[in-house]
């Protein structure tokens, strides 16, 4: 006879540690029960992961949960129905032995979640819940035997919830568990309740102990020990577990002996049953029977796996064992003492990793629901999705054809694309262009501009007429610009969009705004090295929200683009820039949709998308010479005909992410410059000195350098406000774009480099300009020759120039660390573009610290009623005008000296004045001779006196300071010699 | 008895078709010869290409011959020296089989390079030169029975030379060369030699005959020929190679029997034996000695492979077998033409491809050779060059100490490299800067200047003192310019170093010089994106000759590089954007020149080196806090007490890389536009009509376009000389900068864009400007707000300002497609950086064919005594001055109309002229209103009138050009407003 059919007639039952809807379903429980004996089922989130995650036997109902055409539920409840199901429809099996026992026998365990394992009132709660959720009689609820779970047990058996308590490992917690079972009934027979209608097991775990005791133990007999340990720590390998359920059991037999126990049971209380659990061998030295054998006996359970079952089956051996070997039990836990382990400890160990066992799988299935859930959810969305992407591509042919340009095979080739993310994945409101805590996007593709109109009136963002695109006056521009309020960037200059990608995910992360950003690129702009840039700084940065998708249409302006539809050049160059990436069909909606739910757990991350430039019309599908050309009328009726009719409307639900963190900051007290006059300090030292001071009051201050924080002082605010530091490295191009990215999202930024690398990224600042920022600072050092002994590379020489001819920007540029500050300051409030010009060497402070230097001002330093030449000058060259002024005096010739210190707006009052007062201005700069001070100036005192300059017009080249100031006739002598030849001496 | 000693007796030898050192050492030969009767080896390249490649057997020999001590000798001198050893000791092995054979036998045979198999006279040549190299009386030369080969071989024979024809598939050909051998024979006699003084084989192949053969037949035995062939093709299988041998033996039979033969036999003249080789069987289905079995008999040789000799010393079976079963053979030949298979074609398929077959292993042979051989000198090299860095290395602390500033730890990095490249790898002229067919070096992180200051010193090529390093005046610049005539272009603004390069391989690979092209660059300065733009033109172009080091030291300016010596992530950029990669040591001077070596062959090449900053001197390596800053005197003598005395000297041989393909170009006829006048032209049109005229006959004029040949019309130059016309993709740094790289090599190039994008490329122009190329030329299209509909991110509104203010740059802008044609005729022959602007609309032509336009000028195109005002303008705006001039006239306002198409240098004394003939002038320019024409006549004009401004002042927008123009106020009515308003009307 079967081992496993004796056990019974010993008082025990045998159950199985195993779940799946596939053993329901296939008949294997039904007959385990009916033939085997089987009488109760334990599960566990370990099994149901297997079995959700790795199986396709519970893809029906969760597909006919999420499109079942009700609101899409939680993964936790498609994770509840789903195990609820299993459970329940085990229960029914088990039913017959239920009923046949008297309810003794016949249970199925279900488990809380294992997060709940230290809070009583989540226990608690959840117990309840999942109760009501089977609603069956032989059900237990799993609840480990924590400090926590004891109260929550009591309770939940006081309100009739049947309570199998797991995870226990010693005697002492059994015993506390076996008191709440008492409580509990204590309280129903006071409260007038039936003392049968709560059941209970108490779990006590074997092999989990062997493992840890006996890994405690082999510690104790490697070949080092020369001493002879008593007792021989190897007689008790293997050993414990056993020994300590026996005691338990003797505990138990203790409890069920005592009068307060014989009184609830006359009044028919069921025993709180010994559960033997986690009785499979771990160690193949041992016999796979060793937790079945020794602990047979009467109101005992033993839960097995499989094989355990398999192994019994086939060669247990079945007698009352379980009272046997009771001294020797006693002896092996004294002998573990006396080797120095401590039991308790292990029991705690072993009940933290028992709770995280669970945790895992149990964190594991909930996200392989998830993608499940996502799957079915993405298909469900396929088909609307599609007929949106159809409609956007009849706006933009309907749009480029009233315009008569534009680009309407780009914009078709990215159609499916944004429909998936403007009308499925990104979280955004079409009502609130301002609102912060949403997704952005960014149409780093700026000329498919088209698609982005489309997809903004579609939702109800915009409402221009469609053919008012590239219109005078409509904000549905040739390229976005933020005419449009949905733009937050200019885009059309290719390559720029992920730049200030980076500064919108830099922003949102200082904001604790877990949004992502979403930047479209085409392929053909991926030959710009700025996209490399703003990889690398995504990916140092680990921008995780940040996620590119490239339109890999395959052709240019010109003809294919370099790599065709080449998908696999583009993963490996973001992957080794360290950027996670998916390669897709890019008119596949499901594979977008899968592409996109991938890419916001793995940011910053790439959709490679390879498309069809043209897509949708199969007269523009990938032919060459469509590029940015409309359609004429008759063509575009044939478009519509491939199109088909798509009459679709789908509404966009206003989705946020999360709440803003309002930061309510004081308004910052002045600037206290604290310098002497005479003292030498460098004009960048004094930026630093200031950022670093309004860095403490200024939340929204923002700081980014391109590896020269040490010659720029931007350091000094870094070291105080390392978080609001940003690191471009050597890229001054994601320099740029990053502090845009920054500004346009409430940020105050400053960027700081030499003046002379700012150059290169023009291009950038230029774009900046038509972004309009509310503000943006650009600081550069090193500016002029006076950096001497590096040479021309150094020098920033055209930075004048590059900033004052952008329409609308600021140009301030201090001579002294007074200044210096001051204009800093300035540079902060005021609005848009503003540039910071500074020094290398060090000079003198000429201000007093409380001298104030309001935008569009000057300072006149020297002037007297006998003036007849004027010197302007600014930054380094005031200094040499001052000491020309004295020279000059010296030789009986009076000259005024303006430092004009606002290069743009200038102060014309003022220098129209000098103007009138002398004979004619001199104006000294380090700068080339052209595009600076003097174009400034000459254009300012616009023919009233003859402006004269001095400035650099030849190649400098390598010397000191001083050297080059004079060589290249921008020094104090060159100034002498300038005014004594004007005045004819 | 073994088998094989049985052939002996029915009349044939065998030989065995392998020979290795291996063999000969391990004795093995010698046992074959001595125990197992063989009497003869052939060799061939296949062979020894294994045992010289593939083992280190030769390795002593070779290590030998190059580190000798005397001038290393080529690769093919090597290869001869290790084959000939090898068969001069197989010869002597196999002598006393020659002996006792009195010269029948005993022959090792070695074979002529494959190359020379149609090649009568350098077969005979080498032939001589193989037989003097090995110098033994029982060698036989190898040499294909090929038509060359035959008048070789009766020369050969005829000079006593002993020949091994090989090669032989029809019995034609077999009678060929017998009667060659008969030929030579009978010339030996007539001029008195002794004839046995010339022995010779005849090797006729046999596996390769039915490995083709059966290809033929089973085509002919496909299940889809339904109808019978006859004869049946599977009967024929693997017959043909032994009827054909059997059939030439009979033609050899014949011979033999001659009476010409007699007579020369009579007088002592040897057999010419058949010779069966390739006996080894390829089908497995065949039986292993199916062509050894059938083919015995006298006067035969059989030479197999080691696995034939075993298989038929196994179980072969031995009689005479060669002239049995003739009748078949005949019929098997019969029935090959019947079924349609041409032998003829067979065999001389079989000949063209046995050549082949040798021409490969040999050339790998030879290549696999070089490689050894290279190791070997580099390893000869390493220790003068490893003292040669050290010197370097001192002499950077010195130039840096005595500056008191400098990059010396970024220096020491790279002093290995620069050492190996400078000294042993590049092939140049220390005593020609200008040479052009040498290889190049750029030193893209242009801070480490005293490295290649203290290279050109070590070398003689530069001969500053050190201490003059960042000293007014000296060429060891700060950075490096081109005051040192060694440098071609200037860097220290990182990450141009490389798209300068790629200029400069184009301008090789145009010019037919095979030089390479280093570029050194920083791991930091990989973060710049236009060092990927570079790297993708590279590897695009094929750049082959392009070889980057990148010098990762791990730490740049403010703290660690972003991957510090991850060396890893720079091989996987550079390999995602298609170049090999070598990742070394760079201190380890054998990796160095090993991977400089392989970097040869398998350019775009980058050597990623991972190197420490301060290398050499202990207190500096890998120290943070060194970068830019010099060492103290104390410092500097305690640094060279770590890099111990180097004392060294060593001179660079001056190397070329073959000469230079003068070109020698007519003076270009002058352009001559053909435009009618009022026709609507583009000016970019105009621009590509006279590059495609001027492209005729100016072979040096270079085009490098973006992505927008069809909006530049740089187009129009591409289809007529695709050759010169670069395509640049989406990548504007990558643009300027090879145009630079051309402009530097000799080049006139046009780098066109869009007026906007090129200033993405702003700092590459700066960069351009203090590389004082001569010749640079510029074409931005689609200036200004004219564009229209396409918005402000397509809108080149700054582009005046960028080009103005470079010292000594030029500007020109065209207002009609014949200025437009004259200007780009100018602007080629302009020394230095040239800009021209050319405007999207089509504008009608203005200006007859053969007006001149000299930069520096302008044209009064509306004058009359009574003009009240001046208006000047230039491009778009010149249309719009003459329409408001007009519309003034019909008021009663005369004004003076200018086009100033030369902005830079601006035609002052005309200006002047206008100035002091009106009262005030009217500046309108579609440009920002800072940095353009008003900044530029304002200072012109300085104080003689006033000069009032029509400029875009405002954020412009999409709209029509028309629309555009008028509400930025710079159109005719906008001019007409103003000076009506300025008159006072």
């Amino acid at each position: 006879m079967n081992p496993l059919l004796k056990l019974i007639e010993h008082g025990q039952s045998y159950w199985i540690d195993n779940l799946t809807r596939r053993m329901i379903a296939s008949g294997e429980l039904e007959c385990r029960v009916r033939r085997e004996g089987l009488r109760g089922v334990t599960s566990n989130p370990q099994i149901f992961r297997k079995a959700i995650a790795g199986t396709g036997d519970y893809d029906e109902q969760i597909e006919t949960m999420i499109c079942g055409g009700r609101p899409c539920p939680e993964v936790r409840e498609i994770y509840e129905a789903l195990v609820t199901t299993d459970i329940r429809n085990a229960c029914d099996i088990l039913r017959p032995v239920y009923d046949a026992s008297a309810g003794l026998d016949g249970y199925v365990s279900l488990e809380v979640s294992p997060h709940v394992a230290h809070y009583t009132e989540a226990s608690i709660e959840q117990a309840r819940h999942l109760w009501r959720l089977v609603d069956r009689p032989n059900l237990f609820i799993k609840i480990p035997g924590t400090l926590a779970g004891l109260p929550a047990i009591e309770q939940l058996l006081f309100e009739g919830i049947n309570v199998n308590i797991t995870l226990l490992f010693s005697v002492e917690r059994y015993q506390a568990v076996a008191e709440a079972y008492l409580r509990a009934l204590e309280r129903r027979r006071e409260a007038g309740l039936a003392l049968d209608g709560a059941a209970s097991v108490a779990s006590f775990f074997l092999s989990r102990i062997d493992v840890l005791t006996d890994e405690l133990l082999r510690h104790r007999i490697t070949p080092e020990t020369s001493v002879e340990l008593q007792p021989d720590p190897r007689t008790l390998l293997g050993k414990t577990a056993v020994a300590n359920a026996k005691l338990a059991y003797r505990s138990f037999k203790r409890i069920i002996a005592s009068d307060r126990w014989k009184v609830l049971e006359d009044r028919g209380a069921r025993v709180q049953r010994m559960l033997w659990a986690s009785t499979s061998t771990k160690n193949p030295d041992y016999a796979d029977v060793m937790y079945v054998e020794p602990l047979i006996g009467p109101h005992t359970v033993n839960t097995m796996p499989e094989t355990t079952i398999d192994a019994f089956a086939d060669h247990g051996s079945v007698r009352d064992t379980v009272e046997e070997g009771l001294d020797e039990a006693r002896g092996v836990m004294e002998d573990l003492a006396k080797l120095g382990i401590d039991f308790g400890q292990v029991t705690a160990q072993l009940e933290n990793e028992g709770i995280q066992k669970f945790i895992e799988p149990y964190d594991a299935l909930l996200a392989g629901l998830a993608d499940k859930c996502q799957k079915y959810s993405n298909r469900l969305g396929v088909a609307p999705l599609q007929k949106v992407a159809q409609q956007l591509r009849r706006d933009v042919i309907t749009m480029t054809t009233a315009a008569g340009s534009g680009h309407p095979t780009s914009s078709l080739s990215c159609a499916d694309i944004v429909a998936a993310l403007f009308f499925h994945e990104m979280r955004w409101d079409p009502g609130d262009p301002g609102a912060r805590n949403v997704d952005s996007f960014i149409l780093s593709k700026g000329h498919a501009a088209p698609i982005l109109w489309a997809a903004l009136r579609q939702s109800g963002a915009s409402h221009e007429d469609l053919s008012s695109l590239r219109k005078f006056g409509s904000s549905f521009e040739g390229h976005p610009t933020p005419t449009n309020p949905w733009v937050k960037v200019s885009t059309g200059s290719l390559g720029q969009g992920l730049a200030a990608a980076n500064g919108i995910a830099l922003a949102n992360r200082l904001d604790g705004i877990a949004a992502r950003v979403y930047c479209l690129l085409g392929d053909g702009e991926c030959s710009e090295g700025s996209v490399w840039e703003a990889a690398q700084f995504a990916s140092l940065n680990k921008l995780t929200g940040l996620v590119a998708v490239v339109d890999v249409n395959g052709l240019g302006q010109t003809g294919p683009t370099p790599y065709g539809h080449r998908t696999e050049v583009f993963a490996r160059r973001f992957q080794s820039f360290g950027w996670s990436t998916f390669e897709i069909d890019g008119h596949d909606m499901e594979a977008i949709l899968d592409a996109l739910y991938r890419a916001r757990k793995s940011g910053p991350a790439a959709i490679i998308a390879r498309t069809e430039k043209g897509r949708g019309v199969p007269f523009l599908e990938g032919v060459h010479g469509w590029h940015g050309k409309a359609l004429s009328q008759e063509e575009m009726d044939r478009a519509f005909r491939e199109l088909g009719e798509t009459g679709v409307h789908m509404t966009v639900e206003p989705r946020r992410v999360g709440e803003i963190r309002s930061v309510e900051a004081e308004p910052p007290p002045p600037l206290e410059p604290g310098y002497r006059r005479g003292e030498k300090v460098a004009t960048r030292k004094g930026f630093g000195n200031a950022l670093k001071k309004l860095g403490e009051h200024m939340p929204e201050l923002v700081v980014i350098d391109g590896d020269v924080s040490n010659s720029t002082y931007t350091e000094l605010f870094a070291r105080s406000f390392p978080k609001r530091f940003f690191q471009s490295f050597i890229a001054e191009q994601n320099l740029v774009g990053t502090a845009l990215g920054l500004a346009v999202s409430g940020k105050i930024p400053v960027a700081a480099s030499f003046a002379c690398f700012l150059s290169r990224g023009y291009d950038f600042i230029r774009m900046a300009g038509h972004s309009r920022p509310p503000h943006l600072v650009f600081c550069g050092s090193h500016a002029g020759i006076s950096i001497g002994e590096d040479g021309p590379s150094q020098m920033g020489l055209e930075d004048l120039a590059m900033f004052r001819s952008l329409a609308g920007s600021t140009v301030l540029y201090p001579c002294d660390a007074v200044s210096a500050e001051r204009l800093t300051e300035k540079a902060l409030r005021t609005p848009g573009i503003v540039y910071l010009r500074t020094t290398r060497p060090a000079t003198p402070v000429i201000y007093s610290n409380s001298e104030a230097f309001p935008v569009g001002g000057s300072k006149v330093l020297r002037a007297d009623k006998d003036d007849r030449y004027t010197v302007v000058a600014a930054g380094i060259t005031v200094h040499e005008a001052l000491a020309a002024h004295d020279r000059l005096k010296e030789r009986g010739i009076s000259v005024r000296v303006i430092d004009a210190y606002s290069v743009k707006p200038l102060d014309a009052s003022t220098l129209g004045q000098a103007a009138s007062e002398t004979r004619g201005i001199v104006v000294v700069e380090d700068h080339w001779c052209d595009g600076g001070l003097g174009d400034a100036i000459a254009a300012a005192t616009n023919s009233t006196v003859p402006v004269h300059r001095l400035a650099v017009s030849r190649e400098p080249r390598s010397g000191t300071k001083e050297e080059l100031l004079d060589r290249y006739g921008i020094s104090r002598r060159a100034i002498e010699e300038k005014i004594v030849a004007l005045a004819g001496r």
